[in-house]
């Protein structure tokens, strides 16, 4: 295939009038892209008429494809354990990766968890492990086969060799206002996913207020459109679709995130997280064949002595103690009754804005910043009763975190029973 | 109001969703882009969006404005005579802006025809008058304005103030597959004419094979929706719907229509060519508010008196010789019978390739290539006579017009009428 064999233009017309876009177009058009032969208001074009159009099964498995041939491929096949890897969609106080990936370890997997850093109202899984003094995000290809194969779980910064073509079109899409797109976002998750070079991947795909898709159907969507794709490229992909309503756990923020998911591989721990947790671990651990009760190793400790192992090959000290906001304030119950409300959105963007996120790439973030909230949907509150705590070390950031909390919570006089978290399977 | 107003990926999502634009957010949008603030991405972006959900009547008339406000609007106020303008959406061998602007003139009317250059398979109009020795297609205002009130007819290249973001807009659907949106189209086309400042003006939207808009309902929603801005803005307007599967007249190409535009001049020349001037040239004045035959003053030679005074007026000598290609071929008819078909694409494409059209902007074209045909459909021809005579400056250009053309004429045993030139009249 020679570089003239495509028109950009062609191209985009075809897609923006609902015809198949060629294989080998496919290919061209990602690599020149990512060559800057096609520019990136062609490219903006092209994202549009796709968020209009589609991309049938077969187009997007190419264009994973092409994604995933724009960088390296890393391998894991030399490994003596078999690699599973979770990914989340993303969703507020959502630090399951955290007691997830030392407790499928301790039962015989390696976990390879590249993971982000937040932007907006969600955090990003870098930022809260970067709270535990020491630790590192960057490691070497090597120096995460060796500790993949030592303590089984690694959890850092994916390099920028993985997927460029994904890099530089999420940037794109970002601004040109093209990010809602199931096919596009599919391809962006599993092109990044693939080329880790995982064996299986299971899927936490969020539904609801506080997810990137509120609606049950969308998440649906994305999720078969990515266990396709993931099954099309041989790596073996289930989906739960898990309620994103409500909070998870009862944190959010970056260091109170890493001190809830210390309880849960204690064995203790707020019970929502308790739960995902252990439904994400039967899933990866049923894709890894590996027969073992994830409830059993956690409460047995030897989760907790994998976070351990893990966190000091990356530098960190598990044991010391975690950073603490110079300043807090309470929020009261405003009447007495019962938690029938609590809003992801809001209590999201009440950590971002207390300094938990960053507005912006390279944003710093504060490693003590966030909420608390202590009561879950479903438990009898007192007026008066402290019903949040805000974590600040920016007291001049609490004005606005108070008005973004200010309605999360409805105190009703009849109890809600608290809906169930994980809501579908789909494989 | 402020540039922090709006913000773009806000306006992109809102269209792409199938909201309205606020009419403050479409000023915004225009300016911002016009100045680099909105980059070429976004609004490529929001190109396609709106190619898929489309403008409202008043969106539309809106984004005209905000085109039209981005440069100078210039003013006939001074002149003595009414001003009308027309514009036809191109086909092949359409040099009818040649007669009518001089008949319409010698009517008593001013008409200022602000013209482009071609690209691909339509000629432009300034091209073929730069066939004419010494003619110039630069005009400074006052030399028009002048010409105007002299002569009545001036036929010149749009100053670069006028409309600029309508330039700008119009390069970028070029690279990326959005110039086919009906209301883009309008607000292009309406935004030059109304800044122009034209009293009234009449469309001629051409339809079939050799059109922009094949499909006859996409010419009348181009004319339904062109008529509506012109009268948004205070401009009369009326469109005529005509056909466009076969080329008009006998000749495509620079010099071979100025000739053939002659003959119209001189009371001769194709009856095809000369109905459809007088069809427009009756509306134009009916605009203008001149109660005149244009049939009489064409036969009179007072419109051919008129073009000599325009072509003088912008140092061109309408005596001098037009060009002649330095090598001609002729393709004979292969077979006796009727034409029952000549495809304007094919001719279009044909001229193009002999050197009467260019392939991307500023490149040089042809004065005297270009395309005749000796028949026209409903014709009888035997096999062997000329069918087309194919003239170029640059022989090695020949063999991809004869294969260009080869497929462009049918000839049957039973005659065909050839249908009408207007179709249908919108105001």
């Amino acid at each position: 295939m020679t570089s003239a064999a495509f028109d950009a233009v062609e191209l985009i017309r075809l897609k923006r009038d609902g015809g198949r876009l060629p294989e080998a177009g496919i290919d061209w058009l990602i690599d020149a892209y990512t060559h800057g032969s096609v520019t990136d208001e062609q490219m903006a074009a092209m994202a549009m008429a796709i968020f209009f159009r589609g991309l049938n099964p077969d187009e997007l498995s190419r264009w994973t494809n092409a994604m995933i041939a724009s960088g390296e491929r890393m391998s894991f096949a030399r490994l003596s354990r078999p690699t599973v890897d979770k990914h989340s969609t993303g969703g507020v106080g959502d630090k399951i990766t955290l007691p997830l990936a030392p407790l499928v370890a301790a039962c015989g997997a390696a976990v390879p968890q590249l993971s982000g850093r937040g932007l907006g109202h969600t955090g990003g899984t870098l930022d809260k492990l970067e709270a535990i003094p020491g630790w590192r995000a960057a490691l070497s290809n090597d120096e995460m086969l060796a500790q993949l194969e030592d303590v089984g779980a690694v959890i850092c910064a994916a390099g920028s060799g993985l997927a460029p073509a994904d890099k530089k079109l999420y940037a794109l899409r970002d601004v040109t206002g093209t990010v809602e797109s199931i096919p596009m976002i599919s391809a962006s998750i599993m092109s990044k996913k693939i080329a880790e070079g995982t064996a299986s991947l299971v899927l936490d795909v969020k539904t609801g207020a506080g997810a990137f898709m509120k609606r049950r159907e969308d998440s649906q969507a994305l999720a078969r459109t990515m266990v396709e794709i993931g099954k099309a490229a041989g790596v073996r992909t289930v989906a739960l679709i898990t309620a994103m309503d409500t909070p998870l756990g009862r944190t959010a923020g970056n260091g109170l995130e890493v001190a809830e998911s210390v309880e849960i591989l204690a064995g203790g721990g707020p019970s929502d997280v308790r739960e995902l947790t252990l439904a994400l671990a039967t899933e990866m651990l049923a894709c890894a064949g590996i027969d073992a009760d994830p409830a059993q190793v956690l409460d047995s400790g030897k989760a907790m002595d994998t976070w351990k192992a893990m966190i000091r090959a990356q530098g960190g000290d598990p044991d010391a103690p975690l950073p603490v906001a110079r300043h807090t304030e309470v929020i009261p119950a405003a009447a007495d009754g019962y938690l029938t409300r609590l809003d992801a959105m809001a209590v999201g963007l009440a950590a971002w804005r207390l300094g938990a996120g960053r507005a912006k790439q390279g944003d710093p973030v504060q490693a003590a910043a966030g909420v608390t909230w202590h009561a879950s949907v479903g438990d009898r509150v007192s007026a008066g009763q402290p019903l949040f705590t805000l974590h600040t070390d920016t007291p001049e950031r609490l004005e606005r975190a108070v008005q973004a909390i200010a309605d999360a919570a409805e105190i009703s006089a009849e109890p809600v029973a608290r809906g169930d978290i994980v809501l579908e399977r789909i494989s």
